[in-house]
């Protein structure tokens, strides 16, 4: 333990006392607005990615650059800790088991949880298993299982490898025999995981948390818009009916509590015309979707992952506006100055040094009065 | 200048671009916080103050421990930054000067308008000249001017010193000829300012921004509730007529415009029974009776004051909820964790390593539904 403030007592539920070290795996704008919200709260952050000067350690107490593999670095890491965290999904679950060996029960969320998270296949396992909706699925381990694949989830579907695919990298949509045939024949595809393409309105999130005593708060479900395969901008709240976001957040809760999970999760969901809601995937970490949460809620999901995290009560989740987020991808940042000039939009960069295609490189939030959000907003005043 | 983010071009109007860097004197809370908004925006800060690691050493990217007047000191400093803003008002205005010279317009507020703030009898004269209520008062420079300083004001009054205090510290109430007889024979109390005591039925507080180009952005008034001479909640909005709330902020536009300021700025009020206002003091900076902007707005008064000094355009202060801050002050802090069993509190601990009797330690903020606060918020859930 490091020394606590005085005056801070730790408490009998374990809650780690003001001063304490929160440490984060991984250094990117999600561990960078992690890094403030701890501070914020008065307690302080140790972040470890194997990058050069990543957006977090602009903002962090301290900073390590190591690879998440390396076990001397993590042991060196978790001295100087008294939890530990991720911001970055595919961090190798065995190096939270051993970092958890070191930290007994302060590794949030805990290895068996992240590694569901990580693998494609086991995600939609869960996903069945909870009785929730999920477009139908086969597992594909080489070429040569993809025709029977095709046979169980139909055409069109994506081939999506079962590890590390985000914001549509690692994805490759099968249409007809062709694209079969083509697929079948790159080994570097394999393994992978066969979705079939269900047709939907749209797509919701549900930003969570789950605290180590089983308590449970969800955010507003949201809508978000894609672009390129990139979130562009998240509606907060999503215009649906009630009975649809209660069931997003029962469906999420339902998942965080069947994997055990302490801190804060997303879930996306496909809403279908029908009304019935398809669950998509899981991330184990604050989310480009909750974004929002900062200027409209009391707690952001930051605040709520720190809190989680350190054993503190769960912020309630109420949004006391509505809001819209818009994601600064590559040459976007460029609007940074338009879009301050509207002065209910609050811009946030992230200090990365170099832009490229298809980089978050920030986000700005319009805030509008509660019931008062329009379905679209483009940083124009 | 610092270099700036790539993409991010300085516009003709002389904003800052992301990246640059922010110089701030000053280590408090204040600043700490100032450094966490800057974060939030992409631009880094480098604070200057003679504390070792105070609570803004721990949030900004660079620290310089030195006398706010060590020549040499502000001269490195100033290479650094690309502009310069005050956390602490009582910095001297010398060493504003200085600092101009070396980055010429661009330290803000100027030191013509912080050494108005540092000297009581300077801002009294400026109320006066504006046009706007204030307590009767007159300059003591020795103790054999009090009886006749006594003569104008009035008894009750208070004997102030010119410079240096805040939280009610260097104040002498005088009742009486004994009382009079006492303060005149102490050497160490003068040159003071005599204030009669105006009865008023609240305190009242505008946090206010004024950009370089003159423009001009107000929060909410706010209701400011005293303990022992220190701030101990705010409640926002004030429960004040619209006309007392308009005349609250348009005489704090008269102030700043009359002192060319550049920044955010608090102006403090005493709302008396017939519903006129005497403006009591200034304070050139973010001020404690503006944390709850933090939660309640989209740009904070910690952004919007980095939005100033940045030349940014200034968010519009409009609040989507109501508020009430409460300060946690000494062993008050001991209190964090019952606070954070509310769910709709968020907790602001500064990193103070020792608590001593009547220091800020943190506070904490209670959101409430737009015009739904009440009168009064011990924290308890």
């Amino acid at each position: 333990m490091s020394p606590a403030d005085p005056g801070a007592h730790p408490s009998a539920d374990g809650a780690l006392p003001p001063g304490s070290v929160i440490g984060i795996l991984g250094g990117g704008q999600l561990g960078r607005m992690l890094c403030i919200a701890a501070a914020e709260m008065g307690l302080r952050t140790h972040v470890l990615a194997p990058e050069d000067d990543p957006p977090a350690a602009q903002t962090a107490n301290r900073y390590t650059q190591a690879a998440y593999d390396d076990r001397g670095a993590l042991r060196a890491f978790a001295r100087t800790v008294d939890a530990v965290t991720i911001e970055f999904e595919n961090v190798p679950a065995a190096s939270l088991t051993f970092l958890d060996t070191l930290l007994p029960g302060r590794v949030r969320p805990q290895d068996s949880a992240a590694a569901v998270a990580q693998d494609r296949l086991a995600e939609k396992k869960l996903f069945v298993a909870e009785g929730l909706g999920a477009a139908p699925f086969a597992a594909v381990d080489t070429g040569a299982d993809l025709s029977a694949a095709v046979a169980q989830t139909g055409l069109p579907a994506i081939l999506k490898t079962r590890r590390e695919g985000y914001d549509g990298k690692g994805q490759r949509r099968l249409g007809s025999e062709v694209d079969i045939d083509a697929a079948a024949a790159e080994d570097s595809l394999f393994p992978a995981i066969l979705e079939g393409v269900v047709p939907f309105t749209c797509e919701l999130s549900v930003i969570a948390a789950r605290g180590a005593d089983g308590s449970f708060a969800a955010f507003d479900p949201v809508q978000n818009i894609h672009q390129h395969g990139i979130l562009h901008q998240t509606l907060a709240p999503a215009h649906v009916a009630p009975d649809v976001a209660e069931a997003a957040v029962a469906a999420a809760g339902r998942l965080m509590t069947a994997l055990g999970y302490v801190g804060v999760m997303a879930t996306e969901f496909f809403l279908r015309e029908d009304g019935s809601l398809i669950v998509n995937e899981i991330a184990p970490r604050v989310h480009n979707s909750g974004h929002w949460t900062r200027e409209a809620c009391a707690i952001s999901q930051f605040a709520q992952q720190i809190r989680a995290v350190a054993g503190w009560p769960l912020g309630d989740g109420r949004a006391h506006a509505d809001a819209i987020m818009l994601n600064l991808i590559g040459s976007d940042t460029e609007r940074w100055q338009a879009l301050t000039a509207d002065g209910r939009t609050s811009i946030h960069l992230y200090g990365k040094h170099r832009i490229h295609q298809g980089r978050k490189m920030g986000h700005a939030v319009r805030l509008f009065a509660k019931g008062g959000r329009p379905d679209r907003f483009d940083g124009q005043p």
